[in-house]
């Protein structure tokens, strides 16, 4: 098992077959096979040893995907950079892995400079973009046309297929290591789940291809066979056209993605009929756009993933025709095939159902570890469960409700108050575009109940307002004490709300808000 | 990854749903962990170690199904034996594997003294069959009644799951070892593929449970959810009113059982339309079969998996919509995914398109080697691919076309003959019911074409009549030059043809015909 031999498969069976659309460029699987195999050759030729880490910091590009599959074709380690990060975070990275080759596009070659001033080890920079090859990197173009094709290293099913940084809601980053055997073990279980994309369909990336949601929707599109369409980035309008002139079948989006769609201007117009599944994840999607995107994407069938990097990435699902019940669609669904989930409490000891405690996951998609940090490594993967983080129940059925990450309950007066509760209420006040619940000092209550808020433009809404309409909906005590209004949220490369800056404000340097 | 695991998950998922239906006996997938969970208990306090080797020698049932879970639950090993053997030849396997337990149903109980006068080491006998508990046995479902429930062992997933005797075509038993992980990978990509079986459907298990083709089906519906129904064995009448009163949706049968199904008088009363995939293997179809299956049973799907134990078991396919080709369907597919298949000459090159060879397989199904037989299992993994014995040749586009067994191809005079291209031509006659072609000895030739023929009841064709109906197929130095008619095949308990019997009469024992 290995992720590049779907490739392989698809480059045999349907040579002929359009493999990217990127833009006006369009190929098809016994080039990108052919392309592929001359990229390896020249990381062979540059030197690049076994296991050695090569990175990306690149929007998305029909290249970024030949380059997920030439590193490990050349007996390498993909490393994608978080395209969020800053420099410094992004240096941290490519250090800590001994990274000492980068490929890096147009809308990255700016922070070269700084990034080779800090990594004094970047030896090779590869340029993947469009435009004029900068000084002191590599054309990719003549990296392919000048190096013939090697064989695939085709690495053997638990040597390390990459190192994906994470930590952009957590603080620093830490170097997921996941095995070959990882990514296509959780993609053939999805695959085989039947309701993540459609046989033979065609898959738009928008989502960030270095986030592993995306190269999830890669792997699984390499076994289904198929076409991948990619857009540079997420874009409202640009997504609806890919999706209306590709014939895009099914595609994976965060939920703030899915709002920006339905929301924008002249989305409306575009035909997006061929859109059939969605997938969505990196958090809960609230009942109230759920309903609208239904509206708006009509014949689309929504499934939910829930998981994480060191998951690679998932450990359950929630199927479309659960969706219509109004008690499971705010659950993240059950544990996909091959992962076992239970719900434990401090002491690992796994509780019943209907109480709350730390989700934790075990199977073939379980991360080998973090990146030289054998501390952290045992204490995520203790007793052989990886511990999420996430706080959460599970129903006498297997179906896992999210309450919270740990380190986001709020403990108000004597009472534990989850986050996401207080947001689903929120949400649902007509004023309200996104919200984010945060614990905040208080001296009474030890914390004190937060909210912080996006208002749709044009409308308008007072705290108490606000407080009144969550009253309506949940206990008193979980209601906000306190809102503030801003114009948008933090977000990470994967669109999650960067609780930990809402959170920043309030807390001192060294208190919980950063850990 | 352990085989286990999926039964856990419909268990905790779908407590209620049926899980097995054998006769008037109904379970469902609570009921059946609860069973597992007590049977495992029972194993343990009779003193199974771990990675001991548990067997059985039993007619299908619910109970075989509940025997294949229980005992890795229990951490042993399972060792399903082959119900067509002696008991010289059982009682071999149960030595070379020191299996010290053994479930037998009543159909065989009355081979176990002579079965225990072979193997003094089989200590401990269940009796699994519905009749009174012979003595000196223990009784199935007291052990279950009187043990509590003990907890899955989850083997991981590259230990051993089960020893898997095979021989029947070639000669000694060789215990075959699978791990947890080639189980699952291999059932995985079925499910995966999306063509074997239906989704929350029943899978009628009428093929014989010892052998991994039915073990195969078992693993994918356990992964997709559903319903196990069970028969004892097939039968054409038998498997017709199953499929009718239980409404069935796929099962795995061979072509000598669907040509038997679809032959047998009152068959066409039955309402078969449940039935929506018929997955078939262990040898090609013929056209002419394939022809009156698709009228006999309208709206089925024919999928043909290709594989052998070995591989636990698959390594290649043959879609539904790719029998509608003529050229494509006397294929075997193409590889599935995660399995990668190569045509190689004698020293192990890979040769070109159209070029015979043997098929050799590499991927995470390829078994872990052959029980206690270090020399035989490095010549079948030699260089890392598993050696099939089977030739072939594969196209252009991955499909590959089986020719014969390596052994089987007969050389006469100058010539290669394959005898599936001639037995192919000879199905095509009205009166040849089956047919199976081998070398013979031949003085000017070194071998001769020789065609073992069992016509249909009233038929009558004569050798001269088959021999000229095959040369306006073929040419003519592959039609046969004598012919034998007679009343059956000699069937292993796979259903394939024994050519080795055969072949028996006009070979002297040391020669090819007992390789």
């Amino acid at each position: 098992m290995n992720i590049t031999q779907h490739l392989q498969r698809n480059a045999l069976h349907n040579p002929d077959c359009e493999s990217t659309i990127f833009g006006d460029r369009v190929r098809n699987w016994g080039e990108t096979r052919e392309r592929v195999a001359r990229l390896a050759g020249a990381l062979r030729s540059l030197g690049i040893a076994s296991g050695e880490s090569v990175a990306i910091l690149s929007l998305n590009s029909d290249r970024y995907l030949e380059y997920l599959f030439a590193v490990p074709w050349a007996d390498a380690v993909v490393n994608p950079v978080n395209i969020r990060w800053s420099p410094g975070e992004i240096a941290y990275s490519l250090l800590d892995s001994h990274t000492s080759m980068l490929f890096v596009d147009d809308a990255f070659a700016p922070m070269l400079p700084a990034l080779r001033a800090e990594v004094p080890g970047l030896r090779t920079v590869v340029h993947c973009g469009d435009g004029p090859t900068p000084e002191g990197m590599l054309d990719y173009e003549r990296l392919i046309a000048e190096h013939p094709p090697v064989d695939d290293a085709r690495r053997s099913g638990e040597a390390l297929a990459g190192i994906f940084y994470t930590g952009g809601t957590t603080g620093h980053p830490k170097g997921v290591m996941l095995s070959h055997a990882n990514l296509v073990v959780s993609a053939m279980a999805a695959a085989a789940a039947g309701e993540f994309l459609e046989a033979d369909g065609r898959t738009l990336h928008a989502a960030p291809m270095f986030h592993l949601a995306d190269l999830f929707t890669v792997l699984i599109r390499n076994i289904l066979g198929g076409t991948h369409v990619i857009v540079p980035f997420f874009d409202p309008a640009t997504v609806a056209q890919a999706i209306e002139k590709h014939q895009v079948t099914d595609t994976l989006l965060v939920p703030t993605m899915i709002q920006m769609l339905i929301d924008a201007p002249g989305v409306d117009d575009a035909d997006l009929r061929s859109l059939r599944r969605l997938i969505y994840g990196a958090s809960p999607i609230s009942d109230a756009l759920l309903s609208r995107a239904a509206v708006a994407l009509p014949g689309v069938r929504f499934t939910q993933a829930y998981g994480m990097t060191e998951l690679a990435p998932m450990a359950t699902f929630l199927r479309p025709e659960e969706h219509a019940d109004p008690v499971l669609r705010r659950s993240a669904g059950r544990a996909g095939p091959n992962v076992e989930v239970r719900i434990v409490d401090t002491d690992d000891n796994e509780v019943a159902s209907g109480v709350v405690g730390e989700v934790v996951v075990r199977g073939g998609n379980v991360m080998l570890g973090y990146w030289n940090r054998p501390a952290e490594t045992a204490d995520a993967l203790r007793g052989g469960w990886m511990h999420t983080g996430d706080g959460g129940y599970m129903d006498e059925r297997g179906y896992v409700f999210l309450v919270d990450r740990i380190k986001d309950m709020i403990v108000s007066g004597a009472e534990n108050v989850y986050s996401a509760e207080v947001e689903n209420a929120l949400a649902t006040h007509p004023a309200v575009a996104q919200c984010a619940v945060i614990g905040v000092p208080d001296p009474e209550l030890g914390e004190r109940v937060h909210a912080v808020v996006v208002l749709f433009p044009g409308a308008a809404a007072t705290h108490e307002e606000l407080r009144a309409h969550c009253k309506t909906l949940i206990a008193g005590y979980k209601a906000p004490r306190t809102s503030e209004f801003v114009e948008a949220m933090p977000l990470s490369g994967a669109g999650k709300i960067l609780k930990r800056e809402l959170r920043a404000k309030y807390w001192p340097a060294a208190g919980r808000g950063i850990g």
